[in-house]
């Protein structure tokens, strides 16, 4: 269980990458990777919600039609926020800036969720 | 007050589109623009649970420093699900086959949000 080179991979490959993160659904980061620049923006606080949000959407879902939740994005004036399923129990979760490069960062965190659940 | 020639034109201007909606976030939509293909999908109660979990983010994300949410995205294997903030009170919700040009249904919604909320 190593996820610490995904990680720093992710932020690494995304131009405007703050943080990336696997979480549990319940809000608690396994690790993270965060870039020194990042600090002031309490992405932890943020992620907490979101993993509560992800939860619902999660199993609203799989009562539709339209299939499993697979990848959700919530981007606010400052942040883009894009966060992929790994497995039902975890999720990567990936901040980048407003100008970031955010189909890069959706391609990315596809191609490396498989990577990550690998590891589990 | 006319919403449904702004929907049409988003639906025709992105490839892949299923149907564009105004909808408050009591869950209700104001107007909706469908194509017939997009019948089977259940997209009617899949955003009743958006508008829902939006509503939620909003309020989760005005209490952090990252800002006000402008935009959510909610992805499934079958269906891309698009919403852009119009006002406190509604939004734009886009909904897109999985291989459905997603940059640019993110670009169409960020520049018909103004021209929706001028007609509120």
């Amino acid at each position: 269980m190593s996820f610490l080179p995904h990680l720093e991979s992710v932020v690494n490959q995304v131009e405007g990458a703050l943080a990336c993160s696997v979480m549990g659904f319940d809000g608690i980061a396994v690790e993270t990777h965060q870039k020194p620049d990042a600090g002031d923006l309490e992405l932890a606080t943020a992620w907490v919600e979101y993993a509560n949000v992800l939860g619902q959407l999660k199993s609203a879902a799989e009562m539709l039609k339209t299939g499993t939740v697979s990848e959700v994005s919530v981007n606010t004036e400052r942040v883009l926020t894009l966060m992929r399923m790994v497995s039902p129990e975890y999720f990567l979760v990936l901040a980048l800036k407003a100008n970031g490069n955010y189909g890069k960062g959706r391609y990315v965190l596809r191609i490396t969720a498989p990577k990550v659940r690998a590891e589990l």
